[in-house]
């Protein structure tokens, strides 16, 4: 509330091209019902390099970092952890008394999801896409112990480069190709996109999986999700990896986990339209 | 509201080398009151230039600022408007859309204080005191009409320099001067300060004034100030210009300007120990 926001309240903040509220209103309920004394709100920006100088000079404590600013916040941060310097690419920067310390949850929320859906990993998989979430997510994998997959991609450079970078194959569509984990890390299947309505893979492919991992996170239930669903396929929905990538920030940001339950609740209110 | 700070909630702020809860207090009261998208948190920082530097590219809309960065900031920003520029000082900055403007608040809570209370362009005065406060004092004076008067100023370097620039005397002290309105903007009064029981003149002096105006706003109710109300002299007091002050910023922020009664208020709220 803001009657309770004084000189010692922590801000936490993020930095997008095209703010949204959900960080904002899940980071607030959180405070509000840990009862820590932290405020949230998302900026935008047309400076990265002073924007983040501000955060630095200004004490705030935390701040989430969107597209396009995921590789160009590197050189002004001061340490790149594990997670961020796997993938080069940060989307949290703690600050810590004036030294900026960089993390990427995307990451640590998709190997975490692995764990707790109980994805075997000596499946085979299939990762669509070849973007930052599909690097966050080829690199999460690999590391979490796959060793057989592909980097299905239609970009002759940046698909062959992902999959060679962590001893992988590449192909540019699915074709024959059935893993039993699909993770779809391209934008299909987005609300509002030119690719809304579809899915992007053949349902025979959906039908050989295991495992079903769409990282588009609006709708949670995307045309890809909802025929793993219908034809009983284990399924992991961007919904989970939005919610527990924002729990890992707050963590990072507080030093307090909240319970599984408090963040889905936050979760489900971020996600209502205010 | 935490609940109610969304992606265009607007953010205030100051910077000041020890931060106190009365600006935040001040401005979050009045949001609430009249119904604004806008938070207020102060800050502190050990780089000025950064954090102007992110104020500029968060689209932080307006940072107060402090002691000991009033003139170090005049290089960081777009423009000194006339109150700034008068003397050199700034203690608030308005940020349109990148663009950064600098005022004195100071400067006009003490020229409209000295019309409103009724104070004479013809009396003389003795302005105590030669730091920022008193540059403020005796620009505001001097634009305000007054030509008779006398910096009183220990400092034989800033208090010559102050008096010369605006056509007036410097005295090192009172000695036998009796002026119809006698300026406190030294510290001495101020709780918790070396001279917190002292009052700056002879009483003598205060006897033979019209009007006596203290700067100093904790308390608002200084040895000088009693004295002078016990010798039922005219007052103004250090609240009433922290409290003008602070008015004028929120108007330079919001577009909004609160009621006389509605300042009161947010100020006497302020000033609360929370």
């Amino acid at each position: 509330m803001t009657e309770r926001i004084t000189k010692d309240t922590q801000l936490c903040m993020s930095l997008s091209a095209r703010p949204s509220n959900i960080g904002t209103r899940f980071h607030n309920y959180l405070y509000r019902e840990l009862g820590l004394d932290y405020v949230y709100k998302a900026f935008t920006t047309s400076d990265i390099t002073a924007a983040i100088g501000g955060v630095r000079a200004l004490g705030i404590r935390g701040c989430a970092i969107s597209m396009p600013w995921k590789e160009e916040v590197i050189p002004l941060v001061d340490q790149m952890t594990e997670s961020a310097a796997a993938i080069e690419s940060v989307n949290t920067i703690v600050n810590d008394d004036g030294r900026l310390v960089a993390y990427n949850t995307d990451y640590l929320a998709i190997r975490n999801l692995l764990a707790s859906h109980g994805v075997s990993p000596s499946d085979d998989f299939a990762v669509l896409g070849s973007g930052g979430m599909a690097k966050a997510a080829v690199a999460a994998l690999t590391d979490a112990g796959f060793t057989h997959g592909h980097v299905v991609a239609r970009n002759s450079q940046s698909g062959p480069a992902l999959a060679a970078k962590y001893g992988h194959r590449w192909a540019d569509s699915l074709g024959d190709l059935r893993p039993a984990l699909i993770l779809n890390a391209t934008p299909i299947g987005m609300a509002g996109g030119p690719q809304a309505d579809e899915v992007p893979v053949p349902p025979a492919a959906v039908e050989a999986a295991r495992t079903v991992f769409d990282v588009v996170a609006f709708p949670a239930e995307t045309p890809l999700i909802r025929l793993a669903r219908e034809l009983d396929r284990r399924v992991i929905t961007g919904a989970e990896v939005i919610a527990l990538q924002a729990a890992e920030q707050f963590v990072l940001y507080t030093g307090v986990r909240p319970s599984d339950e408090q963040v889905a609740r936050a979760s489900a209110y971020s996600r209502e339209t205010p």
